[in-house]
């Protein structure tokens, strides 16, 4: 079940086996507090966009009914994905699809979608940008093959009316994020700011906006923070990672 | 020196008097909050829009040589402030103009302010809003003589080019004063969210943007409480209010 290089975690959290590789894909502690940020639907369809190794989709499912929809771009995290939901038994639930996001409406029905869950790269792709020799690596950070517009318009043709677009950035894309989703018609409704630690400037952002949604009733939720005064995970970092 | 109903405040941080008025005006501890926010330009001009009774740029008097003028629409209010100038011996550097911020460049010049200070009403004048009936406070309160938008596009015409606004707010607003800032060419650069203890939500923003600044750069500060697990002052509240 496994190839050369790649390796089983588990997030105890919430009992999930993940196929990893340090050399392709390995998920990082945003796509754990992507999947912990939204309220999820009980049933319905919920779509993991830039699902990389599908990491945010399998966190999720232990949460919900709804069925998952998993894209991913790259035939080799779209591969250690779909073996992760085997080795979870989650074929019921869950399905990752290899596909250009560009092309999701060929796989996805437009207005069919309760809730998008979306981990995107996080870097523009400028001629000066320096990025990671490795390949998956580099398309998985940066803008190469899409950009942040394409994936908040991509989740507003896939969403239904009043269906939610939650994801995960870097606060310096803030304005960039809501210029994207106004231009979309999704309206930025709930924020959450993530700290490395108290007294330190945040250094992600969780975001949620409805499609179609009013545009007034804006929430800055309470702080999130990473670690505590002692380097250590802080408690509701602990509890996402470890369980309680 | 003082009219009935009036008394003399002391914010202890930085030995400043101040005149209020429980039926009149009385500064809150956003106008505290504000005063510490920004970097204060050493000389040059700032200026304290939607004065009040003059908290704001009194506050940031003892931090800066700049010269600082305020201005306030309502006259009783205008008048306590131009008394606490006084009664801080703050006459050379400090000066309260009775005028409508529509007025502004009446009489300040366009293009010369280095700071904008502004503690705006937060409240949309709406047909349903619930308004205090002391005109005083809802004048303060709500948007019924001026507006996000006003505000902001009076700021832009008075600063300098790279000059700075900086203001607090309530996050409900939030996206109103993007808008805002970017149709009047003020680029949002810092903010600051302000929680009013851990685990809460975000009661107060503090954000500052650069006229015809670049769009890029764009940070979230580290989080603010207000109070503490047993509902003292923070330390850093404390520090505001009393000093160190």
């Amino acid at each position: 079940m496994l190839l050369p290089g790649e390796r089983i975690d588990q997030l105890f959290a919430n009992d999930i086996q993940i196929i990893q590789s340090k050399e392709v894909f390995s998920f990082s502690i945003d796509a754990v507090l992507l999947a912990n940020f939204p309220k999820l639907p009980k049933k319905g369809l919920i779509l993991d966009l830039c699902a990389g190794n599908g990491a945010v989709g399998l966190f999720a499912s232990r949460q919900t009914s709804a069925k998952i929809v998993q894209i991913e771009l790259q035939p080799r995290l779209a591969d250690m994905g779909q073996r992760s939901i085997q080795l979870n038994q989650l074929e019921e639930q869950m399905n990752m699809i290899e596909l250009d996001l560009k092309l999701a409406t060929t796989a996805v029905k437009p207005d069919s979608v309760d809730l998008v869950l979306c981990n995107p790269p996080y870097f523009k792709e400028l001629p000066t940008s320096q990025k990671n020799p490795n390949p998956h690596l580099a398309i998985a950070r940066h803008e190469i093959h899409t950009s942040l517009s394409e994936v908040i318009n991509v989740s507003s043709k896939l969403l239904k009316t009043n269906g939610r677009l939650a994801m995960v950035h870097r606060p310096d894309r803030f304005l960039d994020i809501l210029h994207a989703m106004e231009a979309a018609d999704i309206a930025p409704k709930r924020i959450r700011f993530v700290y490395p630690k108290v007294g330190k400037e945040a250094n992600t952002l969780l975001i949620e906006g409805i499609k179609q949604g009013k545009k007034d009733g804006f929430r800055v939720l309470s702080p999130l923070f990473t670690y505590d005064d002692q380097s250590n995970y802080s408690p509701e970092m602990k509890a996402m990672l470890y369980g309680n």
